[in-house]
């Protein structure tokens, strides 16, 4: 890109290069040196950590001290992240710049490396996702009338804290009618027969993340659900039989989407397919009907076709790693 | 400011300004109107709980609509916040805004109506603090040699759920040497006798967020950790008996470091002396040594001094509502 070094300021992007993980630092990476530039709070245990990169303490300002590492390696022209950095931030990194330094932008540099997974990353987030098949099976013993969303949460909350993991992001349950809100939050709502309760869950496992998301029913399925289920797992499975190294994410988009536009459901799915999973929930690359990206081995991405409805919703949500060939369904057992 | 309308994008703000909390919305107020934007998954719930707002769902691109909305009340000076909307962001809203609309920094508008609280706020916050002060007295039967730091974790996190609430943030939970470092982290450490554990630990209520620090000891204090504790407090009580409304937070902040300075202690208190808590855990005013905020009433802010040496760390935090002259510590029985 021509940038003489590039500043990382997304906090995943930092923990991807270094391995550590810290909200509250920059790295400045030119070819010759790396600087991590953070603050009193976590010098030590920065310095403790990084062995390979040079820790910096900055003392009243972040913008100042990176931008003087950054003139003191000789650089003229330094690549920003301005998905990760505020108007304010590149404005007052633009100001103390002043005019020996030039700002431009090298956003996806990081993120494109990250999306091809090295095998270290696969095995933990193949770690997210066992402890995430795990919990699923533990909570199912725990869905009976009577029992609330939220004492499924908490149910939850307490198998994966005995684990030594973490939620990746808030759980999503969603029982009966709440199931057709895309993005429902947990509620006191008691679970009844004959519904549906979908769960959206993600586990994180030393940073790498999993997203998995489960349709449980307690009763009889009523027809009409058992059809929508039906077609939304055969629309996944209309993803994963197109998956494969050079393929396009819109195309992929477009092979469960129309699939279900056949039955006239494409209008009750408004959300994309999918996403890259890894350090963040959502990462390059997305899988929606615009995206240009091109999938490659060694991605990991979620296929989450979904209809709602208003009596309910179902979305089922599965991740895949991109192989040589085509896929590898890493969260289920799906033989195409 | 001379604006035609402001464009608020920071999820606490929307919050704030229409009781409906939802990360992904933008929200366009001019003096005639203000509209809503979300997308389709929020679409169906915004409606139904904000009735004096119109939502708009944005068919495509977020930037797109809030614009054309822009320009259809004739805005033709937009405020932004430069803090709260990435530098792509911003670069993608000018050039859809083209020249017919300027864009221009308003930042910290709806963070200085959010500084001092209203009643209703100060009730939800003094909630959060019920809730914190409960949890430290159920914890505190926990608190023995070999239960580790995650085990204390595991039964705070139940606690506060059978509440109905959650943590503002991941509590800080850091026995004997991890106490020295000031944003530890929560690990399997065992607990031991003559040793302390200090927890930060904040709820939050229907939004509104607490945030205090409290230090438990197992067995017997040794005489530097005592000096050391009793010395924190001091510097404490020195922030409590300046702060009242006019007075800049610089002076508070200075008010408790020049007195561990005295001890020759400043230097290691590495971090400011406070900030604001409300809809955000850290907002409006900062305390510290540069601030050039003044202090007012009705605003609630932490005061959490702390000194950090090799062996042990002690910070105490407490919340603190400005009065008409002078403070009401709303977290502990201070008096002065």
């Amino acid at each position: 890109m021509g940038v003489d070094a590039v500043l990382v300021t997304h906090p995943t992007d930092l923990h991807y290069l270094t391995g550590y993980p810290n909200a509250d630092a920059w790295l400045l990476v030119s070819s010759r040196k790396a600087y991590y530039v953070t603050d009193f709070r976590y010098t030590a245990e920065a310095k403790k950590i990084l062995k390979a990169i040079e820790v910096v303490q900055f003392p009243s300002s972040l913008f100042e001290t990176a931008i003087e590492l950054a003139k003191g390696q000789r650089v003229r022209l330094l690549g920003i992240d301005e998905k990760h950095l505020t108007h304010y931030q590149y404005n007052r990194l633009k100001t103390v710049a002043g005019k020996g330094l030039l700002l431009c932008s090298s956003q996806d540099v990081v993120q494109s490396l990250r999306s091809v997974k090295e095998p270290v990353e696969l095995r933990e987030i193949q770690k997210a996702i066992q402890v995430n098949l795990e919990a699923y099976r533990y909570i199912k013993t725990f869905i009976r009338p009577g029992a609330s969303e939220r004492d499924l949460l908490i149910r939850l909350e307490g198998f994966i804290r005995r684990k030594g993991v973490r939620f990746s992001f808030d759980p999503i349950i969603a029982s009966g009618p709440n199931s057709s809100y895309p993005h429902a939050r947990v509620t006191e709502r008691k679970l009844r027969r004959n519904e549906p309760v979908l769960i959206d869950l993600g586990i994180e496992v030393n940073g790498y993340k999993s997203d998995l998301t489960r349709i449980f029913f307690l009763g009889k399925m009523s027809r009409s659900f058992e059809r929508i289920l039906s077609l939304v797992r055969l629309a996944q499975e209309e993803a994963f039989k197109v998956i494969r190294p050079g393929i396009k994410a819109s195309e992929v988009d477009a092979a469960a989407r129309s699939f279900l536009g056949k039955y006239d459901l494409a209008k009750h799915f408004g959300h994309s397919l999918g996403h890259g999973v890894g350090l963040d929930i959502h990462e390059t690359p997305r899988i929606t009907s615009k995206s240009g990206a091109l999938l490659s081995e060694g991605m990991v991405i979620t296929i989450e076709p979904g209809v709602y409805l208003n009596r309910f919703g179902v979305r089922l949500e599965e991740m895949v790693l991109v192989t040589k060939k085509g896929c590898e369904v890493l969260s289920g057992n799906f033989h195409q």
